[in-house]
């Protein structure tokens, strides 16, 4: 992978390991349930993927992945002593940024183990949200994912749309644009104007 | 594997898929909601295997698997659209023989890997219930394997009659239908009368 | 590894099982939940240590550890039908010092499979604290290793010993005699004069 798409990486992990942080504050934990959560949330997706897919756990052979988790929990401790108003809004967008991101490198180290397109996709989708899947689970919250407005949907979308610029014979480096451009900009358009998935319920 | 072993085996995923769609109605979750808690239920199980094995995940080696559980998993919310009853009944009889092939799967997967029978019986075990162990504790209920009727028990069991069949010397197809019917019956015996394991509780 | 290592190990995880038993009593759960409990709090930090280092996984490889944990799950249950006291108070040493083994046998096999030290630190904290969290998210309680007296950071206490001695220049097992040694007087330390770390939270 070029070099650019490693310091992308580091920033989507960082930017999912301040959201654990922001999390553990709310919930009231100590100084190693910030750790905790926030690695869980950065680094849980990929983990769960490389194990899946039978690679070296990315963290494990690139220890600045690790080094940025640390770093980055205590970016939101060391604000909020200084400043008592945390750029939420911000953080969202970097978030939308994060998630396409971690899409993309999941479905294309996916692809590079000679998987389906269909497995890809799921493992892109895997990669963006299982950490804050994690995260909630842990916290005891509702998973964010499983409702509200559309988060892992974008990811299955912009797989689709990787997949579509794939068949018709982009190059490698143009399909991960489009799913990137695709995820993003969905994922920006819900935050903006509240898109939904429909919700299922029973009358019974 | 036999041709008629991979189709009841995508016979159980489907199974499994529906349950965990069921859940997601009660819950009331989005459309990927309904994905996640799908995917969870019928594949978790195989996929903690596979890893713990390691062994290629089947759902990744083999695109069937995904594509029966997303199929599955729209077959209650077509059917709840068009009828407001849902058969349950035959949705716990459907599972008790998912259960049981998900158990007898996992035994020889483990055995083909050359574990001991202990820890095939554990994986087995692992194969059928964890699945259902992730939705619930995905959906932050109590998760159903660890009370009430019996469930985890009969894959248990079945496994032990495994074990046996293979002590006496039967061929590996036979220890299999042992360990089939051993589950289906005792998963069925315990629906029918309500079969539950003593409770433990802490008088202190 | 040396003889007594491996029976260490054994008691470890029966301390660990013993804990997921006691839990499980609380919960008034059944027999089948005594055993998954136990099991998750007994080998849940190694089976994830082993599969994201890609090794075999302990107790596939090594049948004891699953004997051990069945035995000990069962030792609560017939101890608290023949007196109505468990010595809590020692179960909590006990498992001091199986919190400090699960870390030196993390650390050194992460550190035997080459990761840095950082990773061997994390390493050996998972295999000391993912067993409790996993049997914490099952029973849905808070989960004890994000808060409260000392525990995890106990771990990466001790890892930084470890680190501390290998730098200097120490062999293997003095390093793993600095790492335990550290690790059970902090924790038994933070049990007896109840040292936290610092909670934070969000005034806003």
């Amino acid at each position: 992978m070029v070099d650019w798409f490693h310091w992308l990486n580091l920033a989507g992990v960082a930017v999912c390991a301040i959201s654990g942080t922001l999390m553990a504050y709310q919930k009231r934990m100590d100084g190693f349930g910030v750790i905790v959560l926030a690695s869980a949330t950065a680094i849980g997706g990929g983990t769960l993927r490389d194990m899946m897919l039978d690679v070296p756990v990315f963290w494990i052979a690139d220890n600045d992945y690790l080094y940025t988790t640390l770093i980055a929990a205590f970016i939101p401790i060391i604000w909020l002593r200084l400043s008592p108003r945390f750029p939420y809004h911000y953080l969202l967008i970097a978030d939308a940024f994060g998630l396409a991101l971690f899409n993309v490198v999941g479905i294309e180290k996916a692809l590079a183990n000679d998987t389906g397109i269909a497995v890809a996709i799921a493992m892109g989708t895997i990669t963006g949200v299982f950490g804050g899947l994690l995260r909630d689970v842990i916290c005891r919250e509702v998973p964010l994912v499983l409702g509200g407005e559309l988060y892992a949907t974008t990811c299955i979308v912009g797989g689709m749309a990787y997949g579509l610029a794939m068949y018709l014979g982009f190059e490698a480096q143009w399909c991960g644009a489009v799913a990137l451009a695709t995820t993003v900009l969905m994922r920006l358009g819900a935050l903006r104007w509240h898109w939904e998935m429909p919700v299922f319920y029973n009358e019974n």
